[in-house]
């Protein structure tokens, strides 16, 4: 069992991420108490039936209490309502961090509701999860070997950076900085833009006239590419309402190029095709190794 | 082992998908003798020191002599070529298949080659494949639990017919029937045009400036969704310039339904992201279960 780095955790949100995080820390054993917040009760005790929390708390602002470290892990959308509960009991060895997938809405939600951003709130985003949703889904190893994310503000304390980190670290995870612009971009178009165009095609397919003959023709390729078309609807909703911007412009480059394809394919021109699909396939065998 | 359905096989382009098919009715025990052509010797060389095949010719006119089975196993722009050389040589027992990801294009090729198409012609497309090519990527379990699309002519006589479904039922396949224009049309929707998707995203993000940052903070649902990205550029160049109509007519509905997408992201249209998320979710986890 390793040092403990946390007394008293409190996971906002007990999903497939907060879960996971949970149960991670409880595997390293550098976690005393886990307390699980959220709405809904049921899936609350069902958090802690399956040992991933200790105890719960429907009330936000309860369930932080005597917390050294507070993790909001709910989706986008909810961030700010969340702010609001923490901000009035908030206390300067409360370390506070999130999970979620754009940066820049995350900062706005808290300015909004701490006014003045407190130095102990550290954003981080960890580059994992799959297709799946639900407490149920969650498993300790999810973060093994995967990038963490973390995006400092001016104001965040080194100590508070530290103890986010050490956090990550302990869950197997690397934890790599980076600024919100930047995060916020990257991740447009290697996450937000491919789950655009998985639920996009998927979507296109399912209005066909043939649709059911034509998803029988389907290739194991077919199921690796949409695999994240089975992604939560609602969050996706809210990543693509909180990086909006970013998102709304790789769509454009990708369409711009697409469109060039299209026309080369039309026009016959061999060597377009040759070269262009010569060098993604440079580029993803470079990137990654399966 | 099965019982012998071909006595003679000649395999003309041994790679992934030739290789596989000489593999698996090897191991079913269903073959006597396999034959490979092809142009390249080292390459036909490394097929028989694997065991894939057990001889080879590179004269085609030669290789197919006594055969009772061909499968053209060679890229759509090099089909024609073949047929040219099997037209003289053909006998009424010699059945002739092949492997091309659109069919429209192999029977134009089949007519200028043959005149008359010949009632032993049975044209085929095995959905199965992996990004990988090469006989030394083939294996014998690749066909298992895979279904074959055959899309028989008017010409073809039902002995050929049944011989080409048994081969590759020898092989643990399902074997399905449908029309040209229709394979034409669903591998358009499920294969060609996720495949130009996933090549045109590789490129964008390739061409960018910060490219290495960005494929640095790829995740696991990246890799799967690019992972088509990797297959064989030639193959793709070919596939694009045989089923273009059917193709660039996919990439058109695509975008457009893509530009509705954007479109709802950039007016905060809440109800319609969730709305075709849930619809694309629904469609995928109904039609793939992993």
């Amino acid at each position: 069992m390793g040092k403990k780095i946390i007394n008293k955790l409190c996971i906002i949100g007990v999903g497939l991420i907060g879960g996971s995080l949970a149960r991670a820390l409880k595997k390293a054993g550098v976690v005393g108490e886990v307390v699980g917040a959220g709405r809904d009760v049921a899936h609350l005790e069902k958090a802690k039936s399956l040992g991933v929390i200790d105890s719960f708390e429907t009330n936000i602002s309860l369930a932080v209490k005597g917390c050294d470290m507070v993790v909001v892990a709910v989706p986008l959308g909810a961030m700010q309502a969340v702010f609001e509960k923490i901000a009035p009991v908030i206390t300067k060895d409360m370390v506070i961090t999130d999970v979620g997938s754009a940066k820049g809405s995350v900062i706005k939600a808290a300015q909004a509701a701490f006014k003045s951003i407190p130095e102990t709130l550290v954003p981080g985003h960890p580059i994992a999860g799959t297709e799946k949703s639900g407490v149920e889904a969650s498993f300790p190893e999810l973060y093994e070997n995967r990038r963490i994310i973390i995006t400092p503000l001016e104001t965040s304390s080194p100590d508070a950076i530290s103890k986010v980190k050490s956090m990550w670290q302990a869950c197997g995870a690397e934890v790599v900085e980076t600024t919100i612009e930047h995060h916020d971009e990257a991740l447009a178009a290697t996450s937000h833009l491919p789950h655009m165009l998985a639920f996009s095609l998927v979507d296109t397919l399912a209005k066909m006239d043939a649709k059911n003959e034509i998803f029988d023709f389907a290739a194991g390729g077919f199921r690796d590419f949409t695999r994240i078309a089975s992604s939560d609807p609602d969050m996706w909703r809210d990543i693509c309402l909180a990086n909006g911007d970013a998102l709304v412009g790789m769509i454009e480059k990708f369409s711009d190029d697409l469109q060039l394809l299209s026309k080369a394919i039309e026009s016959n021109d061999s060597k377009y095709l040759e070269e262009t699909f010569s060098r993604a396939k440079k580029a993803r065998d470079e990137f990654c190794d399966t």
